[in-house]
């Protein structure tokens, strides 16, 4: 068995991913969580100067969504042919798409850019939430394939991140959205980890 | 054979790595460019309203980095274990950082936030280009395992969008880089395929 090792801020977000199916996968590892403060020394010890890390048998590899098509292969987390690996990794683009708008509109500093991006943010939010909340639908409950996949675990790991950029909860109106996230959420090992994960802001 | 259709604006751009794999595979496909002024009206008809889209005998799919994975394990393009598809991934998402930095100072509309953000991508270009320039000359000529993969293939077909948004060429003080360049495009099918591309600003 490998040894794993999460580097990330003490936070979900990005990292939360990685540890939720570190968790499903039944895996120890360590969950490296380091002070903001230490960051600027720790940032040159980084692949690409980037967080989240895992570090596998001491490899160090930055991208959390590559890490986690990674994990889902080695915890049997993948479609069942060519074509369901496509739409789980496009359904896994289009969350981060959603993401990566919403973080543009956070992060923003300008304060009249931010008001633009904000407008934008929210005029994309029902856009993709009805059309990820249908994909569902149609798919029996989960993203792809009428099974769990890890897009499904992607999705609820990173949604307390998307709420908090978001400032608020975005699948309250998306019954079959809040239904997958209550399934996999059910899972006892995931259950576990939350249940046991340090508290953080998002 | 599977029927292909590639829709996009008439530029390269995220629709290019798309065409280089195609063509690279030696299939048939539809180079479906459309006018800008068709957007507003063809974008409702587009998964999350985005291009570039591939039809694959009629089924449209959005998202262009998972398509080109799906295309790489069509042609061959894939690394040898996932250890090796890991790397790929982590290259392409790496690149895409790389892209968005650019893009975010390209496209922002506010002139501040601009100048900001320009600021950012023109520190941040030398790091990126530093450590794949790197890897490229530790893993013999290429990005993963000494041998051709898709990373390489979209590194370059994307290099011209990436250049345009920099406004200068990236990779000219880069020797790995720019030989991989060389390198790639001397592909018969792909040297094929941009002697008659259309052309186009980026």
């Amino acid at each position: 068995m490998p040894t794993y090792k999460v580097t990330y801020f003490p936070v979900k977000a990005l990292g939360e991913p990685i540890r939720f199916l570190l968790s499903y996968g039944g895996v120890e590892f360590i969950d490296d969580r380091f002070d903001r403060a230490n960051w600027p020394a720790l940032k040159p010890t980084m692949p690409f100067g980037q967080v989240p890390v895992l570090e596998v048998d001491g490899k160090k590899i930055n991208q959390s969504m590559a890490i986690c098509r990674y994990l889902a292969k080695q915890f049997g987390l993948t479609g069942k042919d060519d074509w369901q690996n496509l739409e789980i990794d496009v359904a896994v683009d289009n969350i981060n798409d959603l993401r990566t708008r919403l973080g543009a509109a956070h992060y923003e500093a300008n304060e009249e850019a931010k008001k633009e991006k904000r407008k934008v943010a929210d005029e994309l939010v029902p856009f993709y939430l009805e059309r990820l909340d249908a994909q569902v639908k149609k798919n029996g409950g989960y993203f792809v394939g009428g099974s769990l996949t890890w897009a499904d675990i992607y999705f609820v790991a990173i949604l307390d991140y998307l709420n908090f950029m978001a400032t608020y909860d975005l699948v309250e109106k998306y019954p079959n959205l809040k239904q997958l996230k209550d399934k996999v959420l059910a899972i006892p090992s995931i259950k576990a980890w939350v249940d046991k994960r340090p508290d953080s802001e998002c």
